[in-house]
């Protein structure tokens, strides 16, 4: 038999947004859970550096993650990591993992949102053997080496800098003419000399044997088929909500983004989403960190409207 | 003849929220001015103490502010504090100060909230005398006498704890006969033996000679009238939006708090309200830097497309 445990506000994810949400939670005098299916940290434990988080001029991306966790432990929130999800029920606000069921009053939902597939032939093969989704985690496994990023957007052009540290060329596919990133960030990949723009180009297919060693690509506007020698593979063509726990449950948009009013509330009253899972206007940890906040308030007046309500009845 | 000056963005006030899109437009690589009629910090520098800044466990207000600006700096966004303003004009995108013409192609504006005023006899003529908005700048003034908090929310009943680091007795005049503070505030100022709660009660006249000595008071339920002596008077009643420089220029709500989108664009175009002078659901430090992050990406984005749409034409 497991162990049921009673929480006033349940968060799933343990990354800023979910974070931010237990330090005002349990910051309003509310017993407050995170919990996750992997350890704590969320995305930016995988960043090497920001600085766009106001007030850190320059941080580890492990290290803010560890700087939040240690915030939610000043106010003792409870943690949950490693948790083997089973069933979600967010009309019930029941969690159910394989250790505990858990049962809340409200429920944030801060899962994140995850890479994106190339859905090409070779991509799922060749992961951890020459495909990655994290420059961070992997790019020091190829030093010397060349290497190709698709995509054209901040995270592409960033991660393709990161790659050149080690790489000794990085190409970066992209299905347009122009990169999408912020101009700051084109200005010093085009000053980069080891990266090669590869534009209005397609992945058709990732080739290797034990490793990759090429990717066969496409121009989108003369059709022509080129090959590029290339150690490694690095998708960087965007992000989907991590919402496949509870999916169906909660009105969502056209990408699957989970709607929220500015409270912060889904279509069901007493759950909240915040972060990237949500349909925000900016993906950044700082929006992250606010959407918590102000979910993890009205979370509070939440829960204590309804036992006003309760002692009245 | 007043120097003109341009920039693509130009952000009005000094705070965490217009620091913040500072960081985010400049690090957009569009040039970026931050304006301000007083010094930079906005309403942190005037807090003791914060400890929900996540990432921060603890941080000193003015400690806080000084990060932002040094972040600020990091990405060279040019600074003009003490700034006295002759006109705003929104449509035109100009800002004319006693000794500078502005102009932008967008405008940010972070010009906070102030506290609102009792409106009672004697508060107008007691200020600097027995009556302030601002417990931190002048709470050491009070050292072993005897004042009063009027208010009940977050910022009445924390001020009313720093006070007693310095005065006797701290009464807290509220016109309910139950607090709106966060419990987990509620709970510590229960425990505090130097504050007294005098509650459905508000607050009539202040009075003194050349100090404030007492207040007169009125039971809002039983209209009887009582009198409490007291060195200062310390009112926490709420705040109204600073947007007296340009009223009548944006849509605004029933309270006067500028209405924006989810993309912190005001009713019009190229023009952005971040931090709490607009309507927003929550106004805190990581709130309204958050606001600052979304309208600067935005600004970029929408001096971007301005930009290109010129050149077609």
């Amino acid at each position: 038999m497991k162990e049921r445990l009673y929480f006033d506000t349940i968060i799933l994810g343990g990354g800023p947004a979910g974070f931010s949400a237990g330090i005002y939670a349990s910051r309003g005098a509310v017993s407050t859970a995170i919990i996750d299916t992997s350890m704590f940290g969320g995305q930016p434990s995988n960043y090497l550096e920001l600085e766009n988080y106001p007030g850190f001029l320059k941080i580890g991306g492990y290290d803010l993650a560890e700087k939040f966790e240690q915030h939610a432990d000043m106010f003792k929130v409870k943690k949950f990591p490693m948790q083997e999800i089973e069933n979600v029920d967010l009309v019930a606000k029941t969690i159910s993992t394989k250790e505990f069921d858990f049962e809340g009053k409200t429920i944030i939902i801060a899962t994140g949102a995850s890479p994106m597939k190339l859905g090409v032939e070779g991509e799922k093969e060749f992961v951890g053997r020459g495909v990655s989704y994290c420059a961070v985690c992997d790019g020091s496994f190829y030093k010397d080496k060349v290497v190709a990023v698709v995509g054209g957007g901040n995270s592409a052009i960033e991660e393709a800098m990161y790659l050149t540290k080690f790489a000794k060329k990085v190409y970066v596919i992209h299905r347009r003419n122009e990169l999408r990133a912020d101009k700051i960030i084109q200005e010093r990949a085009f000053k980069n000399e080891k990266i090669k723009f590869v534009f209005d180009t397609v992945v058709e297919k990732i080739v290797g044997e034990a490793l990759v060693n090429s990717v066969i690509t496409k121009n989108v506007k003369t059709s022509e088929i080129g090959i590029l020698n290339v150690d490694g593979v690095f998708p960087y063509i965007g992000i989907k909500p991590n919402t496949e726990m509870f999916c169906t449950q909660l009105k969502q948009d056209e990408k699957g983004f989970i709607v929220t009013d500015t409270t912060m509330q889904t279509s069901l009253e007493g759950v909240y989403a915040v972060g990237d899972v949500r349909n925000t206007p900016l993906r950044q940890v700082i929006t992250a960190t606010a959407d918590g906040a102000v979910a993890a308030v009205y979370a509070v007046k939440y829960i204590e409207e309804k036992s006003h309500s309760r002692e009245k009845i």
